[in-house]
């Protein structure tokens, strides 16, 4: 049999009304790895929802799925976003699939070509102002308030909704919720859409209890923590780089009626634990994701931890997503050798001494 | 419950001992996505077996998580092969999964870091020898014929027993074979694979048929089209651009005996389909996938269907493993506007009369 997709999947906790069309690429439905040898390491019983093996390589598609649906059902041609990055990618993919029109905005600065490719294969337009993100993000909410054109940034409500099902997901991996929920936070919607997931499911009897929600921003991006927004955010992990969280009272909801956090690591953090989690446990993640593993290494640092509780750490996007920070993080060249056994097995010899 | 991975998933059809480490990187399981509207426009009941969303974005994993286990299983400690791409992707990745070493070997000409960059964040070790690839792989036959080091290029049989459970999945999937299916053939292990699947589960009674197998080679790469090998093989699907594929005569038998055939696609038709498949459906694969829905509509052209019949296209690995292919073909600069609604506005107009 094959699996049907969210909206089907979960029809019974979602906006899906007689009149939505069942859309779907198959999102959802993702690993729940175990961290075989990292909970050892850590004494947690640690897992990873790997969310990059949605369709088009990141969490977003949860969401999009729900929203292009209910743009499609409401009749609308044509949906909007403001996104250099993951949002743009599922906005493109979802209008594609469902038959729509996806118009992208963009600032004019520092345009990475190689972020929107993902969203242009899938036949998006994409248009650049001049003028920053909050800017284009205005004109969005200008242009879909007037015409009929659907906006599909986190504003719009049905994207929480679908966001929520990896809840569902976790509970019924583990057959229960976990002690935590480690996530990356950013734009925050996220954090917020688990803590959504997790209460509506303990509600209807599918899981006897509740994680605590541990989110953890970026330094250079640290809103939430600071309890202000940031003008200039800046961090290596791009997909959390947000100064002005749209979904910060939800965020900062979640933590405090679960009893959990919302902490900061650094982009040394980050990108150490990017490195470890893929040598050490196979498991390729784009750089943001990372902060949620880097913050479960800095609470246990702290002794925030007493030891074997089971812990699910969001990665939010695969690392397939952000090949330029994998390409600098690995910046050394391979070894030239001649071409005779001999050479190669004094290489082999050479690396394994200077790695020990 | 969670999905426990291929080996334990399938023990039964495969050469899983009581001593074989149950490794998974919760490999397998991927979406088989119907191409609800290309169905429509080439009159069939086309689906996607979308094998980007294994966990290092390729098939690779599925013969990679049998063939590292049962390394582990005779007591190996290191891994090496002789790959510039997915392979060497696949082979870190469940060497750092299974703690063992992973050793690349790579011809030192046209050295593309980005190809390799999955590998080393993975932790594999990678080696460059002054000469070319088929003398990489022949100093990998060597080296581990005579050191305590496993062998995982496609030679190692293992490899094809743990590919040929994407056909199980199929059946299983669909409730039976499809008429048709069709992959892409590089080195020709994966058609293989798929056939020797496909008469396993006829053979255990979990399907009624066997589809028809048609594979398509890329054209400046059809050494079996051809009938001899090809010295300098090109083509824009680096995936398949193979001179001397490994499994030819597997190949060859999978098509004769299934009363399919071995064709090829142009570079032209592989790029138009690969953009087609994104931005009508909302699907992302690499070029070399492709070559499979190329193929088909090669096939359609030339009158090779009646109408209706149920084909499954192979998409081998995801989009995303070749970002620079994205944005060549997507080279357009987004265009550039004033930070106003109207100007906004207008734009959407200028690109829609563009796009009519």
């Amino acid at each position: 049999m094959r699996y049907p997709g969210l909206l089907t999947r979960y029809k019974h906790y979602l906006p899906v009304t007689e009149r939505t069309p069942m859309l779907t690429l198959q999102e959802g439905n993702t690993p729940l790895i175990r961290a075989e040898n990292l909970s050892e390491e850590l004494d947690l019983d640690l897992y990873f929802k790997y969310e990059g093996l949605n369709p088009t390589g990141s969490f977003k598609d949860r969401g999009m799925v729900m929203a292009v649906a209910k743009a499609m059902e409401e009749g609308s041609r044509t949906i909007m976003c403001a996104s250099t990055g993951n949002t743009s990618a599922a906005a493109a993919a979802y209008a594609a699939r469902g038959g729509l029109n996806c118009i992208v905005l963009i600032p004019n600065n520092n345009i990475a070509l190689g972020k929107l490719a993902q969203a242009i294969i899938y036949g998006a337009k994409v248009i650049a102002i001049e003028g920053n993100f909050d800017r284009a993000l205005e004109i969005v909410r200008e242009i879909t308030a007037k015409h009929p054109i659907t906006l599909v940034n986190s504003v719009n409500p049905y994207r929480i909704e679908g966001q929520k099902t990896a809840a569902f997901e976790v509970c019924e991996q583990l057959g229960g919720a976990p002690d935590y929920l480690a996530i990356p936070v950013g734009n925050a919607g996220n954090i917020s859409a688990y803590w959504k997931g997790f209460k509506e499911y303990r509600e209807a009897g599918k899981s006897d209890s509740l994680p605590k929600m541990i989110g953890f921003e970026a330094e250079g991006a640290m809103a939430i923590v600071k309890g202000e927004p940031i003008t200039n955010p800046e961090t290596v992990a791009t997909a959390i780089r947000i100064g002005n969280p749209a979904s910060w009272k939800t965020a900062v909801a979640a933590a405090e009626e679960s009893d959990g956090k919302i902490d900061f690591v650094t982009d040394e953090e980050i990108l150490d634990t990017y490195k470890w989690m893929a040598s050490r446990e196979g498991i390729f993640a784009e750089p943001a994701s990372a902060a949620s593993l880097a913050g479960v290494r800095k609470r246990k640092r702290e002794g925030g931890f007493q030891g074997g509780e089971k812990v699910v750490c969001v990665l939010t996007g695969h690392g397939l997503k952000d090949p330029n920070i994998a390409i600098k993080s690995v910046q050394a060249e391979p070894m030239v050798v001649p071409d005779t056994e001999a050479a190669v097995m004094a290489a082999i010899a050479r690396l394994e001494e200077a790695s020990r």
